[in-house]
């Protein structure tokens, strides 16, 4: 029955356990893992490898591993890893607890980088050789082409850079998966000429030399998918972001039938969906990282045309679902490398509108969507830079305070950049939407500050700008100021002072 | 004579005197002008706006203008019409001592943009209605197309969204223009396969249709150029680029034929390009925002063999001497509409390599290439950020001090943030190079104090980290300290406690 799963001879002939295909790992290699989130990341061989540098540790030897990846993965990969102390470097998003930890103790070597760019700068060898590449697959094909699990992220270029290959075939995952991929490949710099969402340009299976595949292992086991909340701020949110779509079409500047969207992942992106799916847009289309559950649906009710990602980032209930109805959806679900996914110059060719959340924002529109009070890495840049710069429309989306209310999201300065004002169009609270085209600084401080902050801190926000207006600048900024508003959530708990 | 100039009888109709044709601009009109730098700033109607604006200022009646060009002009557009209080509003990038200093005083709104963006904004609608576009030629032809002066900039997409259109014909510059330009139209979001630098793809004329041409108005008048100095720590930093360069190329990173170059203009981009000249690699081809001197000089020399901008930026001297040479170059010189020389597309397909000026750079790798002190606009981010994000290797250049010593041009945080770490892998200073690829940021900080920062400084910077890695995160910030070197600055004249 497994062998269903596995139809070559040669990768039938390297089945083995888990345990023993850990083995090929060494102190100190890099490892490429393929997956996306939840969706596609490796399940017996994390835990094998953890056990094996538990063992190692055990002995007072030294077992670590550089870590590359798509994106985020699950609890499963990252945080037996890291609990297991087994990563020494990170690269190029995460989103666990425990590794967060790790990384903002310095014990591990987070390197947080723009999602796009990982599989072009590891090809161009700016990380270094690469060891071992480790690949879920839901099938084997007869002539060893490999049908990708929820993802496909970096999978390719993992199993092109790698020395040696281990892959996990995963019997959970449908068959019906096989032709939901498109995997593009072309020379260096090149990119694939889509021109909508749901264009296939490429093989819809992975490809890698028999030689390298040193390992094949069988699994039968889910994804361990994320769980999101309805959430009241993000109704609000959403709302206003309808209503500005509304706007945007009755003044011509945007299309009655949307450009399409890219939105991240979360309870705000959720809600978005949600709204979308009763507003009175049709044909709609998702050029994105990562598929949810919204656009899946609305895949699924005929609202949604197309829709294109790097990965399925599914809730528990809606992975099981989409198990049985890969075969009727797939010609409308296209997973790809995220060199595609997140390319910016097709993110600019098809026009998106990207959505994406923020931790905080400044008064001129600066965002921060990674650092809690400057230092602390919360998740990682992601693809939010690949698409905030390259959209026709860049919107964040953030509640306008946090911790209760103690803390005030729409700060004088952000404790961090990531995405500076030039790359942000539109910010969005709950208490509104602030539209930045075409305004100064000086314009977008006023509009920032009665529009999206919450009415609780707009007195602190006037008071701050108004003495540095004084001072002059076309940013006016008061540097002794700037950043006490964090300092004093530090010390005291709370910005209210 | 002069009509040699204006072979179209309908334009020929149009011929009047600046003051005639200034009178079709009214108070609070949005006014495209071309130009890109000094290179084909329109000359004679922007003194002609201005004497028209104080005729109304003298009435005590309103007169500015909503100014769009490509990108910094020149003092007689800049700041002729700066001084005479005519502009509200600016967009998208200055560099005029005057006009600086109404932004920093917010007497004009000033909407610093990537270079990239405006056009395509633009015809999106994002900044409202154009009235009139102002823009330079060196000749029209017989069926009314437009062969522009030293720079392309947003010139089509003015002369498409105007309703009117002014037309300055230059005779300064020579007729031999005809064929260096390369306008590429094509449907929204579509780009030019452009595989080359030096590859033309479009119309080498500018189009406009006749019933929209309000005026022609003859000139006879040389840019405003630049001057350019030679200072020691710009040949530092140029000593240790091309060491870089040929360093990348021994471990196979860089293949011996460089990728084309992308540089910014100033003192230190023009020691890189002098001493470029003089290194051991051929075959030079840059794909570029302006078009400089030291470009010009190894395109003449053989040394490059294609160069692809939206302008030339040229010394003086150097403007001179090109225009007896034009028809000589041109098959490796391409001048096009900013939109397609600074594509962040285009810029990634081709692997550039992006060299931009920095102002400051903090200790993990974040940039300001704006704002002194956080607060002071100096220039804007013009097309730094559609390079540093999409070219293969982006570097930061800037010395370890300014103002005699007073300052650290590296810091513990960026008092203004332009490029985010993630788009800086290399920084250089006269001190040296670090390169920051694959690094997190606590690794990234004691590489860049050791290498980057000047040594008086480097105890105070090792003093700061050190006490900020204690107190935890990935990124360690002491948020009380973060900006108090700037603050101090701004206090007591100098950055040395």
């Amino acid at each position: 029955m497994q062998n269903d799963r596995i139809r070559n001879l040669a990768f039938q002939k390297k089945v083995m356990s888990e345990d023993v295909a850990a083995s090929f790992i060494q102190h100190a290699d890099t490892v490429g893992m393929g997956g996306f989130g939840p969706g596609g990341s490796p399940k017996a061989l994390p835990r094998a490898i953890a056990a094996r540098a538990e063992k190692f540790h055990q002995k007072d030897e030294p077992f670590t591993i550089r870590l590359l990846t798509g994106a985020s993965t699950s609890p499963g990969l990252d945080g037996v890893l890291a609990r297991a102390k087994a990563i020494s470097c990170r690269l190029p998003y995460q989103g666990d607890i425990d590794l967060r930890a790790q990384a903002n103790l310095g014990e591990v070597a987070y390197v947080d980088t723009h999602l796009s760019r990982v599989a072009p700068w590891a090809r161009a060898g700016f990380y270094g050789k690469m060891n071992v590449a480790i690949i879920e697959a839901a099938l084997i094909k007869e002539d060893g082409g490999i049908v990708a699990t929820a993802a496909i992220g970096n999978a390719q270029t993992w199993l092109d850079l790698a020395d040696k290959v281990i892959i996990e075939v995963n019997s959970w995952c449908p068959t019906d998966l096989e032709g939901v991929h498109d995997i593009w490949r072309g020379p260096e710099g090149s990119l694939p000429n889509i021109s909508s969402p749901g264009q296939r340009t490429g093989d819809h299976l992975l490809r890698v030399s028999p030689d390298k595949v040193v390992a094949v292992v069988k699994t039968n086991e889910r994804d361990l998918n994320a769980i999101f909340r309805s959430v009241p701020d993000a109704v609000a949110i959403a709302g206003h972001i309808i209503e500005f779509f509304r706007h945007e079409v009755a003044y011509n500047r945007l299309p009655s039938v949307l450009p399409p969207l890219q939105s991240g992942v979360g309870n705000i992106a959720n809600a978005v969906m949600e709204a979308l799916a009763d507003a009175p847009f049709n044909d709609l289309t998702a050029y994105t990282e990562v598929i949810q559950d919204g656009m899946l649906d609305m895949v699924q009710s005929g609202k949604m045309r197309a829709v294109s990602g790097a990965a399925l980032y599914l809730s528990h209930d809606r992975a099981t679902r989409i198990n049985d109805d890969f075969a009727r959806v797939k010609n409308k679900l296209v997973i790809r490398p995220q060199e595609i996914s997140n390319n910016p110059a097709i993110a600019r060719r098809l026009n998106c509108i990207a959505m994406n959340a923020a931790i905080e924002a400044d008064i001129y529109g600066n965002v921060n969507s990674t650092r809690v009070m400057g230092s602390l890495v919360q998740n990682g840049i992601g693809g939010s830079g690949d698409f905030a710069r390259s959209a026709l429309i860049s919107m964040f989306m953030l509640p306008s305070t946090a911790k209760g209310g103690l803390i005030s999201s729409i700060v004088p300065m952000t404790s961090h950049v990531d995405h500076i004002n030039q790359d942000v169009q539109i910010l969005v609270t709950e208490q509104g939407l602030a539209d930045l085209r075409g305004l100064a600084a000086r314009q977008r401080a006023k509009v920032i500050i009665e529009t999206c902050a919450h009415p609780d801190f707009r007195p602190l926000l006037r008071d701050y700008y108004d003495r540095a207006e004084k001072a002059g600048g076309d940013t006016p900024h008061l540097l002794g100021e700037a950043l006490s508003w964090h300092k004093c959530f530090v010390e005291t708990g709370t910005m209210r002072q």
